[in-house]
């Protein structure tokens, strides 16, 4: 066979690998929107099937022997085909470390550890959880130390690698060390905003109708994804056509929902730009999590949180529900989405507090992981970090540690993506209004067509081809860095003085 | 290993390949309620991949192995480990002579025809369904001429197999040509009743409340399965704890949604009263499609559209829906639901009218099968056997002959088992009175419990570890008859009468 058939035998083989496991990801989403509760206990036996089958299509003898032929000389190094290649033997190599049996029982483990979850969250009783997070933190530690990492690595670097290939413990932990020293002063400089506007009364219907009209102006195409509600708002591709946002709603917040709605279909709108004609491989697959962290924040606060943004918005919203804003400015709206408040939940949290939460869980699961901290002793660790770090402490662990579904199915390593995208949102805010003089025009008059483009031709139709530091560079024209965040943030608490 | 080892590594797998096959139907479910349109093509893919996974574990040679193993001796005849032998043994013969090929092409076939059908029946085009027919038509019959059928049968006995084990053309045609001689003049006989109360405004989202209410007090357990709205009704079961319902509403036409859930409740209850300790085995599975067919017709019609019933029903329809049944009596109610009238659609039709679409549908997909009839002229055929035998001439094809579902997924052979259904629901009937000589009180007082008691004992639990014919006459005391359901109708008739 020549080098070509073998590696078109590769991509089938992939593409086929692919298709498996978004059966895995219709089965999660409805375990989320519509499953009846007693179909909880079989729904873990099908997924971990799947989990079994996708693992051996993953580790198949058929992909060892494509790659034993395909190497570095196959094709030219800047190709397409180089690109999904790597990206297959990267994934080749750390899947065949992991055995089926620890597939299989990763995928239990997990879907009754949720549950727990759901449960102990709701009857806000840490104990309920703290057995099966255990068993989920001894998987994913023995996880790490069998996939393993280079000499001088931190084990919690082969966790890291999974959500963001080629992030480092050491550059995470620097990061959010110099994000802090930062923040602090700002937030503790800051005067939270009148919000009550927002906690007005805002029928959930109306508020659904809003929202998907927002999304649908930004590009979400309602065709190809739909919205349902959900405990915990999530993202869900299936494949090309195909991609669920969810969210919540709260008739008496209208933040929940409507900023929800942004950032979830900040991630559809980043799938439904991916190469179709590439579903399968790398290159028709998003870059990390934090470029996709990047896409959802991007949309939910460098436009949905921007002062042109509600230029434009507050008409439409006035329209949508009359009688409930007449009276509202844009600068006590604008200053209500943007107020700065130290709180207790993440998803809650606004711009400058919300890397601060991250960076608590960050060296939560580090220790965790390492052992320096017992699963028993979490909520007693959370409550204090919170205390020290944001000045607010926990009163129940449904407000604390348990308010996340991350750990319950074995995400550790994930929540540093939030920050990543964050600051490379920021970045690629930075290079669109240099790309775009009149942006803060467009986005006032809801044309938001020019951004998105730019989005789909420097981000989405490049896949994985790059690696996501390399896309950033490429992109912006710098590699990642948290100074673009930091000036978008000092400008805008500078701007925020001036309005008011 | 002991037979007894061989045995257990059998069921294991059965149980794997029945997980498997539950991953499909959630895929289905979700095709038919939330997919957003788009997705369609993606999703075939998927429905694709995994029957042929399905079909890989149904054929492989694992099984193979343990059957040759386990010969008749193995077990007690009458045991339910000879019962799961059997049902695999008679299940790997058909699925092993088709080829894998085969399987994924009709899984891919099928998917585009179900989209072909619901846009040809949209938009009342013959022409766009009629390619996507003959593809389907042309694999089924090679379906069956692959499978084969003893010597002396009809081609149709091997399509027949699939749906009613046991079944043949022979007794078929019989059945239909004497229940037509009895129907038609008992038909020429009846005055349509007035069916206007059916037509007043009943707000859907009350109809849907009412329904699950009632579904609910006969049984419907929605802590293990839930009610979505879809174009064509149905009932899927995923596995333990997990069955969905759908129904369709028509805020001028009450019937549609109301006896549309008591029919997809009665299928809902048969599997969640099968044996959860022997999922994926014949024992904890459903006997036959005639069989499950026989509950959801005897909730709808032996039970819901009793005298009884109404008189049980009529005081919580009152207050459900204020004002809009004040003045309806339960002679008025009772003859409504019950009322005689030939009609073009088959999901709508009357007790009596019911089996004559039915005839209708076999006759035609038997002269399709054999070639007797090109799909080109199914059109004019349908519009013909209407008129002729119930008197009623489509003007549409959406009315005639685009109406169903079932040749787009290439159900051919599925639709005699309605039929048997209902004539088996009579029988079943016979023999709850027989049991409950205060069945009607019971009925009346909405206590339902002894009636499905009866049913799980009886039918439900006993999966089908007796073929249809030896289920029928254990339960009931006699092998299935047209007699009973026959004398049924012919009181209802007469009680008609009698009310009037």
């Amino acid at each position: 066979m020549s080098k070509r058939d073998v590696y078109e035998q590769l991509m089938k083989h992939q593409r086929e690998l692919a298709v498996l496991q978004s059966c895995s990801a219709v089965l999660g989403w409805d375990q989320q929107t519509y499953m009846p509760r007693a179909g909880a206990g079989y729904r873990g036996e099908q997924l971990a099937l799947l989990a079994k089958l996708s693992h051996e299509q993953a580790t198949a003898s058929l992909v060892d022997e494509c790659l034993n032929q395909l190497d570095d000389t196959a094709f030219p190094a800047d190709s397409e085909e180089s690109a999904n290649i790597r990206d297959v033997r990267r994934s080749f190599t750390r899947q065949s470390k992991l055995s089926s049996r620890y597939v299989e029982e990763l995928a239990t483990v997990t879907t009754l550890a949720q549950e727990a979850w759901v449960e102990a969250r709701t009857k806000n009783d840490y104990k309920l959880f703290e057995p099966h997070l255990s068993a989920v933190l001894k998987l994913k530690r023995e996880e790490a130390e069998t996939v393993g990492v280079p000499s001088g690595g931190h084990l919690y670097d082969a966790l890291l690698d999974e959500y963001e290939p080629g992030a480092t413990t050491a550059e995470i932990k620097q990061l959010f060390a110099d994000l802090r020293k930062e923040l602090v002063p700002l937030i503790h400089a800051a005067t939270p905003a009148d919000t009550t506007v927002l906690h007005r009364s805002f029928p959930v219907e109306r508020q659904r109708y809003f929202a998907e009209g927002v999304a649908a102006a930004m590009g979400f195409d309602f065709q190809a994804g739909r919205l349902d509600t959900t405990a915990h708002p999530f993202c869900s591709a299936f494949g090309p056509g195909d991609c669920r946002i969810t969210t919540r709603f709260n008739p008496q917040h209208f933040n929940e929902a409507f900023f929800g709605v942004l950032h979830e279909a900040g991630h559809g709108m980043y799938e439904q730009g991916l190469r179709t004609d590439a579903f399968g491989t790398a290159c028709g697959t998003f870059a990390s999590l934090g470029i996709h962290e990047s896409q959802s924040r991007f949309w939910e606060n460098q436009v949905g949180r921007s002062w042109p943004f509600w230029q434009g918005c507050l008409p439409r919203l006035k329209q949508a529900f009359p009688g409930v804003v007449d009276d509202v400015s844009i600068a006590t709206i604008y200053k209500a989405v943007n107020s700065v408040q130290p709180s207790l939940i993440r998803v809650e949290a606004d711009q400058l507090t919300y890397n601060l939460h991250i960076g608590i869980r960050v060296e939560l699961e580090l220790a965790l992981l390492t052992g320096d901290l017992a699963v028993i002793d979490l909520p007693g660790a959370w409550n204090e970090a919170y205390t020290k770090q944001l000045g607010v402490t926990p009163t129940t662990d449904t407000e604390g540690c348990l308010q996340d579904i991350h750990w319950s199915f074995g995400g550790f390593g994930y929540f540093a993506t939030y920050t990543l995208g964050n600051l490379f949102a920021s970045q690629l805010l930075a290079a669109v209004r240099r790309e775009f003089p009149s942006w803060t025009d467009d986005i006032k008059n809801f044309e938001f067509s020019g951004t998105l483009n730019w989005l789909r031709k420097n981000i989405h139709q490049l896949g994985r081809r790059l690696t996501s530091q390399e896309l950033c560079t490429q992109a912006t024209g710098t590699p990642l860095s948290a100074d673009f965040w930091l000036t978008e943030i000092r400008e805008k608490v500078k701007h925020f003085r001036d309005v008011f």
